[in-house]
């Protein structure tokens, strides 16, 4: 039997193996993972983001925990976690809440936690978390949090690959976060007020709101990026993930939001975007490849060599290598 | 007289006319960027990165201001900033100590800042960084500090650009950062332990020592990247950079760090490194470019339908791809 099949019957060791597999990017994984995509495309899949600090781990693991744990009438989903952050206690050392929460859910069938190295080849990260996301969504995992730092660019390629995006604020962290958190607020669906049991929570509250409504009044919010979709406004709730405090209402703006996406024709849309991504990503990938491939390391190595002694600028140099893989 | 020849004869206003062209890479933005070229590889590129709230953009108001009024008998140097950070007070309200700092440095003609809008295409902020780094490189001034905030893949790419790294560390940011701490010091040539007047800096400078062994044990510093090369030991500063204090010292371990890259033959590997990044950048876009050129918006949409219709994987779309644009 093919990985692939022993993942699709839900064989959890054959998932870890072929997640290592997709990860490192070995022949047998992509061949594996093209088997397993016509299976994909069930999975939420749900972005965390937020500045190192704001405790999104906690809301992960929170999360995981009442997703596992629903109220007597709903059924428990199957969750997987995929943590792109570097500093995520899931690739280390977790916090004391967390740790417990996370013993009460080891051995639990209906959860996977799985990390992965940030740094890898510029795009690299978003390709090969696509890769690993596709995985979970074929072993049917109905929900996929994927968590990672929210700084720089990364946060973009979340939105991207994500169908809700969660941005995790904090109050009080200074001057400096705040055009960061501005630039998240655009990409957020639901935004999380978290340590909401420390001072500055209602400044912090209110500043999130101004942000919200002028960000709202240009229409950059992700639920109008398309200004003929029916509207989404992404709600602002408060918590404190380290006690399991407002995560419940977390889990069902997660479901808002989904039944939002179905119905709005805004979930094919994003599943759109999100491949287009994934397909510039693979591209570039293989070109650079290519490129490689067919300049030889001596050659490569010349061209270098003369852009360093500034006899050939790098757009000549661009037009040589060009003309070389592209005819 | 073209903008290149203006901007070679010191002339600020074309130099900002140029910087705006580059940086919308206008076809005459990008010819005369091509011109100058030949003028580039003199000036010092300082990448200066850490979390946000660390403090970064006040260090660089404080070595801007210390690097042009230098010891009676130093020369001051002329310097460029580019803060790439969008949260860096360059784009909007510094905080009071760095505004007068600044004011001081106002209508100083050896003084150029820059800030960048950090949102662009995929591994398009490098590119676009590189290119203005150029135009202040052929411009004249001596050293160039790049601000970014150091979290996710930036920091890679600004360690590939720059010539010497600054790390800048704050005392008790928590936990949660430590991991991007450990990743930010294996590309750091100067650490800064900013903001030392707070409570915690002796466990701060204990706790990065200790990683600093650790890592230079495992030979990751970036000094030892080459195991041939000479090896750089990144000292590790404390400063108050809104009161200037310590900015003396970092400034003697910037010129250090740049007499250790030149006899050691490390400069020319970084220059190296750096052009190869560029040269891929500058490729993969021109293939991007290329691609939709080739392959028309309809048909494009009709391969993005198949996929999200899961009628073929991205791989498959890609090979399609790859047929049209690569014979």
């Amino acid at each position: 039997m093919s990985l692939a099949e022993s993942v699709l019957q839900g064989n959890r060791l054959a998932l870890a193996r072929l997640l290592s597999q997709v990860e490192n990017e070995t022949e047998e994984g992509l061949a594996e993972l093209n088997r397993l995509f016509p299976y994909t495309g069930k999975a939420h899949l749900v972005g965390i983001t937020g500045a190192p600090g704001s405790g999104k781990s906690s809301l992960v693991t929170q999360l995981v925990y009442a997703l596992r744990h629903p109220a007597p009438e709903q059924k428990p989903v199957r969750v997987a976690v995929v943590a792109v952050d570097p500093s995520s206690p899931f690739s280390g050392g977790a916090i004391l809440g967390d740790r417990i929460r996370m013993r009460e859910l080891a051995g639990d069938q209906g959860v996977f936690i799985r990390s992965m190295a940030s740094r890898g080849a510029l795009g690299g990260v978003a390709a090969s978390t696509a890769n690993l996301v596709s995985v979970l969504d074929a072993a049917g995992f109905e929900i996929v949090l994927i968590e990672t730092v929210g700084a720089g660019q990364t946060e973009v390629e979340i939105a991207r690959l994500a169908h809700t995006v969660i941005v995790v604020e904090v109050p009080g962290l200074g001057d400096d976060v705040q055009a960061i958190k501005a630039g998240l607020l655009e990409i957020a669906d639901i935004i999380v007020l978290n340590k909401a049991d420390q001072p500055g929570v209602e400044n912090a509250e209110r500043a999130l709101r101004t942000m919200l409504e002028l960000a709202s009044a240009r229409g950059t919010l992700s639920g109008n990026a398309q200004p003929a979709s029916p509207q989404w406004t992404p709600p602002l709730l408060r918590t404190v993930a380290t006690e399991g405090r407002g995560v419940q209402a977390v889990v069902e703006a997660l479901y808002n939001h989904r039944n939002f996406l179905c119905q709005s024709g805004e979930w094919e849309r994003r599943e759109r975007l999100r491949f287009q991504t994934q397909l510039e990503n693979l591209f570039q990938a293989a070109l650079i490849k290519r490129l490689h491939e067919t300049v030889s390391a001596t050659e490569y190595g010349h061209i270098l060599d003369r852009i360093v002694s500034r006899q050939i600028s790098p757009w000549k140099a661009l037009e040589i290598l060009l003309d070389g893989v592209v005819q």
